[in-house]
């Protein structure tokens, strides 16, 4: 039989690629070209013994009649000449991915999670920069609790329905995202990359995400805004002691800033000791004079010594101010009981970031999404009269997908884009990624295929509804 | 006395077996023949030291008097000669239980339990192998839950009731089965060892034990079961895209599969990071082109790119198709809602697989057993309709009693299956009778000799029920 | 001033009783014969530096003007003779704690909880015992279960009380006992000390404490009983297959037994894994023929195969044959549902143990504690129409109290007895005065000075009740 | 243009300090002066850079034109005359914060939380000191749990409220008082430092903190009264056996004593393992005899031989008498039951202490703040006719917050006061301002400005309110 005729090592060599693939098992060699796309595996394994002897292998998942079953006889080109097979032949194609080392960044692309991110972060980023962002207010008990309450809450996965695709954009204050997260606002990114914001916002435009710039930026909002011009952004306002210069602040705001995010949860910063330790300069402690001493005391942690000018007698009455001063939609950002997401709504705010700062300014704060749970459940006409964001904690596609369920529009997330800053615009790139695709998974897998479908029904609360205290809003029952 | 008569160690040598069985206790020469079976510790004790002195372990559990009270004066042979007594004879019998090794697989009837042979997997298969089984969805927590859950219920057990004998047999979708547990079905076992998913179909068949044979099983169907001819099994089912290929291979398989178990909570693969951090080939992530790179990306673990040929867009209608294409029982296995339950029971599903893919698919899916909870509770109607199994999680025959007290007809095992098959067909056998002897053990302990008393009355579920939310469905307390 | 005078160092070494007790501080010798009962810090310390120099130590924590508050002028012996202080003398006492070694047992006086006993017991005793002992069934839940069940009950303690002294003296069946706890019945105490039940019973009489002999014991039950003569004993009971040597057993049991525990929740012996790893002897588990082959099988571990007479077939009718052969009074052990209580109410059984055979046989039985606060909860008229104990977890005498406060009589204590075993009879009585002291303080704080004025108020369970599943038993509130 | 003059590095030098202050940012001269107090980071960052280059540090988080933005034109001073920079010139300013040592006491300011301080005094005092001041009693599951139910309290933090400036004064017992805490009673403060209860006397005094005098002090309370002349203070009162000496004692207590606080959870000491482990002198627990034996064999442990003169006999009579021999507020020091508040109460004492003595006592005793929330939520109108305090657990300013906002006037401080006095009375100055620091942020993040605002609508109890058994008491729901 023709078929039986020897093939030299050489000459399968010559078909090592994906659209003319040869492979050796048993001693057989076949043509794997047209059965690439079909293969329930996928083509990768194939290709990467494509003009090699995959017998090894095969033989590790598969029963020796397969091959045969799978492909046609006009396929077997041959049988190997095993005179000239060499050592070199024998080789296996060499592994490619190397232990991580402890030391140094490992390649981006081998980082498959938010936490792969913060773990390199954690040693690779400087001692400061790691205080900084990482720290969160004394014990931090309210900033552990904002990660682990979206664990105690369990899907409700419906099976049967077509996922073949699913959709992840929303329109978050009217404006186009592609995803229902955004990149929250930060102080400093510079501390972890000298692009700092630029290099978030180059990311964040690339991928049709919202940034919202913060007020204590490394770089101007404009310069910011400037790096990808005409793509939306949103601005984090810290009000200041001296109302002329918030006024003149927001005056100066590119175009492209779409809304006003006015933080109401930090009239003072809190006690981050982690950043506290890491102190600026303790030689300073003793030569300060006048009202700033009593901040230098405490060990000038970026944390405190930044918030200086920020204004702690804001109040409901500046509301009425901010609205005067500015057309753009107001978000109140640090809302942290149902009472004061109802005050908002009464007040004609147009949106409430959910948020205790990231655990870092009061602990024991409750953890942002039982907020979240608590007015959804106690008072669910609100989210019809503004929008609700929350942030703190979202560390996974699920999460930001529970949040939605819940009634979020979107969430915020801080820490995690700042850990993927550490490998630059590309890091965030990767970062929105990793978050976009779990996300997509989880939708399809919850059996939802956009986002107008996420409901209280695709989640079980029921280990976490007792605790909720929710007869303090006459609620006697979910259903 | 005759009785005095000095007896060398020699003569008491050639009493050291079952039927004629001497020992020496406190010099004195006895014969224990007829007393072993009396032996209230057991005749291995004594075996061990028949034909030898057994001087100090009797003395270290018994009192003086004991022997000459237990046995007869003609038991009595006589005084060792102790001018015969060398210094082999003083020797006990040597320790026979080596420590374990860590680098290597200890003696298979060492191993007593799954947690044994899942420890010595995890460092004995190969790093490819153990990460693909042992993964599971990003952050585990449903396929920790899927065990810590079983551990939350109590048994009520109940005394004085004749447990001489205990049944273990029952009857799934009409096949006999020895015990209530069935072999799940996965992939590729082959990873573990050569004869793959025959050596489970030897040792299944042996014990009278079905196996729900995986579509991507490492031989086909047809070879697995040509390997124990007669012998029943089921089929898992992924449905193909391309229907025809469904069809053409629901009609290639033997007859002795029983059902089909056609899956439905994996329309996509889930991100499983264990198994995508050991890829299949790194180096081949960027030349790969087309559809198919969005997977490559993900890192080819094997988990995702096995799942290419599956349909995300299975629904409901599909089964009315698949219904049509055979007339095998058809079970749908990965139901994760009440609400799908009660579905599938109104379409006339012979039976469902309440089952989150092992947590391999979405994190915070609920552990199965929880499912199973809220379906027996909320809808018990539902269990006289068709079957109910479960799989995830079982690890212990306790587990088994108690899926099957909550009204599952059986349940599936799946990894520490395959955790047995390192040690081939043998292990297998090994590990069944494990869990048939806890399942057993279990049932007697609890008070019951047969499946057919299991019920709800042998479960304290009072520190589950609370955080179950069965008011959702309209129930407000169990009795 | 004659007070003034001065003393040697040999003048001041001569007064170093407790009847003539003199110290030097600040160079002044003084006479603290007087005050020594009266010293608010006891005597113990001032007399560790009679007849030596104190200054150190009284300045460490008094004021220099409290000794002459303190003390008369009269007690001012006069001033210490500077010139005749010698190396010797400045020498502080020696420090007499050496620090404990992890090989070796150390003294007993120096272990003061039941921790410190099992601690020493896990180190020292031999692998095998520790191993029969310490081991619980399959993942020892029920075991961990059984002590931590008593950490979640908060006291309720009333203050204002006279609590001068406090009566720890009780009934058992009628038999006076000095303490609410009695010594659960354990096979072969021989295998941790040569007088094996013997020092146990011997300490218990001394103590006033009642033992509970195990069918199982290394020395026949008339020899335990000989070993403290009209001392009273309560004897466990395993009822053989063949009832007639259940029957001779009994008749030969001395007069001073008072009560016969029959044991029913051990039909089959459990699956302990720790016990299991430690064989008797693998090597003979594969000459084993018939019935006998599959307990050895399972490892030949001592829990296993000491089990093999006891009868399976054990049932409720055999407690009307077990009346009519004794006249004692019959305590059923091994109950683990409110049921089954209630059934022995009813059946005319003078006591039960609530106890799951301290979690050895089936894990996931309930804790003791459990099946107690719901037999308390639901059935509290029992506890009239029979006495109740519990055994398992006992550790403390807050233990013993929370128990006797939830309707006990008396509980048994079983392993932390054999641990104390380890340093044979006085160990047992160490151990023993160990509880009752921590018993009796735990009723002063408590408020109450006799065990009659124990009731549910002294305990606050809201931290249990929620999960207990009272309403199984139609019970809506405690109260 | 004039402003490219060259400036040389002495010339620049020359302007270090905060009236006068350049800097050099990107070889650019600016005068930072006026902008000083204006920098939103604080003056300190810039202060440490005066006179020097801060080009590194400015562009780690600023954006190059952001200081042209600020700083007009006429701050430019000129250029760096690159030609008279030495290497002494690029050293950066010294970091001067040492890495901490282990085997030493670290400065005083790097400790900025109870917690360091604690765990500098775990290392460095005393072994004898550390065991008795840390200890608690057998198991210490209550010690644990009065700190950690403060962590399970959330708060409810309210926004857009005016909180320039905080006001943590209030009245105890109708002494002012800076802070809603007191030093609370601590036998033997010299144990830990020479100086004792008078250094912190001094700390209280200066910061106008209200200290309670222990019994067990080890000066006079005259002497402690002394150190700091006119300022009040709380005596703590052990009743005596012999009541003529307490009668005695009181009458001895300097005028500046405002209120006696008497012990009542405490009539014999409890079981505190760690501290019996490091006995006083172990030699001496033999030779002692009579009435003290018993308590020297358990160990000579501070806390157990202390207590040797207190009369477990004290009952409610008693308080009647006390009321008769002073005309001083009378508080109760002890409580752990709403029963005997409200006792308390009807007996017109002043206010009560809820306290379990530090979980030093009764094991398994509630922790404090759970009896102050069934308190506050059971009998809400106690509250308005004593005061009440507990003490137990306070650990951070939150702490203090969470018990005011349940209702307590103040609470006491106990173990950490101690572990700052292991750094003299400036420790315990420093630790007051730190937790006077806490509570001032945790209020200002609250919402609140002063005490009188607290209420429970500062907390969310979801997670607490369930477990509390408020049954009990009829009080079905909390609003």
């Amino acid at each position: 039989m023709a078929k039986e005729k020897l093939i030299s090592v050489e000459t399968v060599r010559e078909h090592s690629r994906a659209e003319d693939c040869w492979l050796v098992v048993d001693g057989k060699v076949w043509d794997f070209t047209d059965f690439l796309p079909e293969h329930p595996g996928g083509p990768s394994i194939i290709l990467r013994y494509a003009g090699r002897d995959a017998t090894q292998p095969y033989n590790e998942i598969h029963s020796p009649s397969l091959i045969s079953d799978s492909l046609s006889q006009s396929k077997l080109i041959g049988t190997l000449d095993a005179s000239t097979i060499t050592s070199d032949w024998l080789k296996l194609p060499p592994k490619s991915t190397p232990e991580l080392q402890l030391d140094q960044k490992p390649p981006l692309h081998t980082l498959i999670s938010s936490h792969d991110l913060e773990e390199v972060a954690s040693r690779t980023i400087s001692k400061k920069a790691w205080a900084f962002y990482s720290s969160a207010a004394t014990d931090c008990i309210t900033h552990r609790a904002n990660c682990e309450t979206f664990d105690r809450i369990w899907w409700r996965p419906r099976v049967l329905r077509n996922v073949q695709s699913a959709c992840t954009k929303t329109r978050i204050l009217g404006v186009e995202s592609s995803v229902p997260f955004f990149c929250a606002p930060a102080a400093m990114a510079r501390l972890v990359d000298g692009e700092g914001e630029k290099g978030i916002a180059r990311a964040c435009a690339k991928a049709g995400v919202l940034q919202c710039i913060s007020t204590n930026a490394s770089f101007p909002a404009s310069e910011i805004c400037a790096s990808v011009p005409s793509h939306p952004f949103f601005f984090q306002l810290y009000v200041n002691k001296d109302r002329t210069q918030t006024d003149r602040l927001l005056k100066s705001l590119p175009s492209t800033i779409r809304a006003i995010f006015v933080t109401v949860d930090a009239p003072i910063a809190g006690k981050r000791e982690a950043d506290e330790r890491v102190r600026a300069d303790e030689s300073l402690s003793t030569p300060m004079s006048g009202a700033k001493a009593k901040n230098d005391k405490k060990g000038g942690a970026l944390g405190r010594i930044m918030g200086g000018y920020i204004d702690p007698g804001l109040c409901w009455e500046d509301m009425k101010w901010l609205r005067s001063i500015t057309s753009l939609p107001i978000v109140v950002k640090g809302i942290m009981s149902v009472e004061d997401a109802v005050m908002c709504a009464e007040a004609g705010i147009d949106g409430i970031v959910i948020s205790n700062h990231g655990g870092r300014n009061l602990d024991g704060a409750p953890p942002s999404l039982r907020t979240l749970l608590q007015l959804r459940l106690a008072r669910p006409e609100i989210f019809r009269k503004m929008e609700v964001y929350l942030d703190g904690g979202i560390r996974r596609g699920t999460d930001v997908l529970k949040a939605v369920c819940l009634g979020a529009t979107a969430v915020g997330i801080g820490r995690p884009i700042l850990y993927a800053l550490n490998y630059g615009e590309e890091g965030v790139s990767h970062f929105i990624e990793i978050i976009r695709d779990e996300l997509e998974v989880a939708m399809k897998l919850v059996g939802i295929t956009n986002l107008g479908q996420t409901s209280l029904e695709c989640l079980d609360l029921g280990e976490v509804e007792t605790g909720l205290g929710l007869e303090r809003w006459g609620v006697k029952s979910r259903l």
